[in-house]
């Protein structure tokens, strides 16, 4: 290949600003969750109804089960599917692993981790909070310490709202260095079939994510894999909980049943969505995702943008526009070009705006997002050099 | 903006050619029709079965028509709906306009101007062919002057076999200034919602599509808009067809109702397509279909193929590859990747191949098909500088 370069900004020259042909846009959803579906799996939604009981549903959910742990590739974790968000997979955690009284360490750094403890504290734990900044990451020796005489430690492994990838290995192996009885349940929402994650090796109890993220799936499922030791420290018949009591929710659905009435449409979607995850090996996966939101990083710093993250997240690219131009003014012209993404979350929904390629989106994709970027910062009269975030972007997908 | 370079090829490395994410590709349909649907689109399809008698049948029929005539802006043109492919509305126009033993003239440079001239035959015309090599352009003069004393003239307006976009105003003006009385019967299967298309200024009888192209719905329909005069000299209960008796149909469908079964659900789907056609002034549907096909010509030039025709269609890129490489391992190793695209056609299947945005698909995304074609030809062991392509697009569709 030659070492000759390709001049660009000279041959693109500013778009019209009118903009006439945005009714003609395909519109995308590039929000980080829920995600773009295939529309095959869409598909899956609409068959004749299918019961939960009859002996297609029950081996249905039997099937999906073993593919949630597949992708996980952690002998001896069960999979539990809570009709619900993942908040409600991560409280259903919570409320059944820890006894009244405990004593739970929040490690936290955005809108999520804070969730986490927020939730402790509702339910009366004695709860201890260890926070860095938004945007900032977690320091796993200070969350160890933290935790050296706790019961449970909740912590983040991709916090959506900054786009940080915290040091969940790091964090987790630190902890149960000083506290082995420590039981660890982490957010993996955006970070499950997204970001390297090895619940096995690195000591995680409970990975807790959400059918809308990467495994792009409608919303409405959350799911919880649980450590052959977490499955054993479940609590029978938690007070704090009926609906989220994963003691008696893991019992029946070891055996394809549900004690209550699942999205059983949804199960079916999850499953045909997991397939296509499960084609490749997951490294392959990991990969692919974090070039395709290396991608997308790279496109919004060639219109002029920052990565608010140190350590970015593969599931999302938060980004700090340029000076004057707020992310919810982002958001608001991406939606003006049919694109759906996202400002940053209160307090901070002007500092950043956030765009995702989680779901069925792939590396192509992201240059066409890049192209969405140009023109969507050209328009908010941003300065920046016209054809440089396509062009790094392409450096990302395609190098 | 500033007049400095981006380096491309020093920062972009050759891609893994075993390409093991593959499987994680999202599928598109990147072929000269069908094309891509938009999904709103597609749900019209999936009502509870209309019914083409019933009083909204009936009402969306007339829709439908005035739609189509609002996409093609000639006054006093009506539509005709054929259940059936772009070629029976073809043969519809040709055995209801033409009398027996009249003289027809085709003019023809690709695969579908051929099968015009064939079918005229097939019904007995006295037909005479005005032919050029395949990729080339028809003459204007030399068309109007085999036409001089010609009932009918049939011609192409975008080929799809070759990408040529024929000057179909040039030939339409000529032929009938020489011969007022002559119908011109325009293939515009691939033009009508893509290309500039003025029947009325130009002096075209029937124009014929199909609605799998740009109107961007599923296949099944054959689409005809006769102007006034043609209207007129219909040919009542033609002996060359019952159910292609235009004359019949015309009748029949201007009070809202089709002689024989339509696809009513497809009647549906187009109508919701047409919606989103019609929202844009037509001069900036053609600017940006123009646009999104010169980006995808753009890409091909970049990694080493040339345009098949000087003069474009916007409808489909038709390209030649570098030599050593045929079109069907183009569209084999797309296809391979999840991207249906198309060869050339015989007996040019491997000289070109052939792409096209020309569905349900943005400017953007014609960057994402640039990066597709980067990643095939260099699977393909095509010698060209990583990133030229996507630079190309972005030059195209951006500037």
């Amino acid at each position: 290949m030659s070492n000759s370069s390709i001049q660009v900004a000279d041959r693109v020259s500013a778009p019209d600003l009118a903009a006439p042909h945005v009714p003609l846009n395909r519109r995308r959803l590039i929000a980080p969750g829920p995600v773009e579906v295939e529309p095959r799996v869409l598909a899956e939604l609409a068959q004749p109804q299918m019961h939960h009981r009859a002996p297609e549903g029950v081996a249905k959910l039997i099937q999906v089960r073993a593919q949630l742990s597949e992708l996980l590739e952690a002998p001896g974790y069960e999979a539990v599917i809570v009709t619900g968000s993942g908040t409600a997979a991560f409280e259903g955690a919570l409320v059944s692993l820890v006894p009244g009284n405990a004593r739970v360490v929040s490690a936290q750094a955005g809108k999520f981790s804070e969730r986490w403890g927020e939730m402790a504290r509702h339910f009366g734990y004695d709860t201890q909070l260890v926070s860095k900044p938004w945007g900032e990451l977690l320091d796993p020796q200070e969350v160890a310490d933290a935790a050296a005489d706790a019961h449970t430690l909740l912590v983040t492994h991709s916090e959506t709202s900054t786009g940080a990838l915290h040091d969940l290995a790091a964090i987790a192996q630190a902890a149960k260095a000083q506290n082995p009885d420590l039981i660890v349940i982490a957010d993996c929402i955006t970070s499950y079939g997204v970001a390297e994650l090895r619940p096995g090796e690195w000591g995680i109890d409970a990975v807790v994510s959400g059918s809308q993220k990467g495994t792009a799936t409608p919303p409405g499922l959350g799911l919880l894999l649980l450590s052959p030791s977490a499955q054993e420290r479940l609590i029978p018949g938690t007070p704090r909980g009926f609906y989220l009591d994963m003691h008696r929710e893991l019992k029946g659905q070891m055996s394809g049943n549900t004690p209550q009435t699942p999205a059983i449409n949804l199960i079916y979607a999850l499953s045909a969505s997991l397939e296509r995850l499960l084609s490749v090996p997951r490294e392959v996966l990991w990969a692919e995702k974090k070039r395709q939101n290396d991608a997308l990083l790279a496109a919004g710093v060639g219109v002029g943008c920052r990565a608010w993250a140190s350590r970015a997240s593969p599931a999302v690219a938060v980004l700090c526009p340029p000076a004057g131009i707020g992310g919810r003014a982002v958001a608001a012209q991406l939606a003006q070009m049919g694109q759906r993404a996202l400002p940053g979350q209160a307090p901070h929904e002007d500092t950043v705006f956030r765009i995702s390629t989680m779901g069925y989106t792939d590396r192509y994709d992201a240059l066409g997002i890049a192209g969405i970027l140009e023109d969507a910062f050209t328009a908010l009269g941003a300065d920046f050099e016209r054809g440089a975030g396509v062009v790094a972007a392409a450096w990302a997908a395609l190098g």
